[in-house]
């Protein structure tokens, strides 16, 4: 099961990671993947047992990449509304912040492996809901600072901050729009705003 | 060019509609789709030249179930922002409405093709585009009539009406949450009663 890591495990595993950001996983396929890295298809089998076992050690390496690049950096900030905002600016784009070539694949998975059983859509489900989770968190901790309000409606924040990272990713990697970190920004600001501020007092 | 809509066509595309829902375009083959429909390959391919001509097939397919149980009996309400809510209630779900297994392929098609050029891709562009467009054209309606308040930014509202959607799609069709609806039709209400407030008065 524990295949160690060697250090070319770990290239294929950078170059499969990259290669899913671009293709989603319904287009990666071992014959795709030996091409790109020069290694025959039963070269790539010593590594991996299964098409599956691949995209599921890639969401593992897609882990390690996001703890690198996201969760570590905003740890570093304060605690609760500040950590929040720390995370939502490295999260939003951190594809092109860890040098690969494509999108979120968890956003595309979403999209892609909804009507799609099996080992890899429920890993998905997994790491989207821990993600959630985190969310809830850090926003939860916001509120028992007073930094967001009382009563907030913590899950609904969070859904609705997802709902902003979607449109953030079609309008900044689908449509090519310029303003898509602009439009994603005041979208956030205002969100926080609203759950900053006391019901009543806050502009629409 | 203009093959005749034969009944045997129309049922090809019925069918490969349905199919495209759940496997998005990168998923459909002519293989897996005249497998479905019990056809030869050859068979399909007098339907259509290519697998691209197929896609595009779709997706004017989708345009017209789309005008059929969205934009029609949207176009029944009252001009501005009744007919707004009116699109807005029958897009949101609306595959399942139409009688369809799996999502919207344009949500999917955002995120599977944003890395793949190509006339499908750029055809997805520019429905996307459209419908924007219509968004946008219905809520400065809404404004003209002073349903939502003078000054209301209409390209961020469209935008942050689009994240709620996506959010809707993933939430009700990946993680399968029973609240989806729910949460939605809260976000949706929230976001026009902001735009409807003038700046100061609305809630958070």
């Amino acid at each position: 099961m524990n295949v160690p890591a060697t250090a070319r495990r770990r290239a294929i595993l950078r170059q499969g990671l990259d290669l899913v950001t671009t293709t989603g996983f319904s287009g990666l396929t071992l014959g795709v993947l030996a091409e790109q890295i020069g290694l025959s298809k039963s070269g790539l089998f010593a590594h991996f047992k299964s098409k599956e076992d691949l995209q599921l050690s890639l969401l593992a390496e897609m882990e390690r990449v996001v703890a690198e690049v996201v969760l570590g950096p905003a740890e570093a900030a304060a605690e609760g509304l500040p950590r929040l905002q720390a995370l939502i600016e490295r999260w939003f784009g951190w594809t092109a912040r860890a040098g690969l070539s494509g999108g979120c694949p968890v956003a595309a998975g979403l999209f892609e492996l909804d009507d799609q059983p099996g080992p890899v859509r429920a890993r998905l489900v997994e790491l989207e809901q821990e993600w959630r989770d985190l969310l809830a968190h850090l926003t939860g901790r916001a509120v028992e600072l007073g930094q967001l309000r009382a009563g907030l409606d913590v899950q609904q924040f969070v859904w609705e901050l997802f709902g902003i990272y979607l449109s953030h990713h079609a309008s900044a990697r689908f449509l090519r729009d310029p303003q898509a970190d602009e439009r994603a920004g005041r979208a956030v600001a205002a969100l926080i705003g609203r759950a900053a501020g006391a019901a009543g007092t806050t502009g629409g």
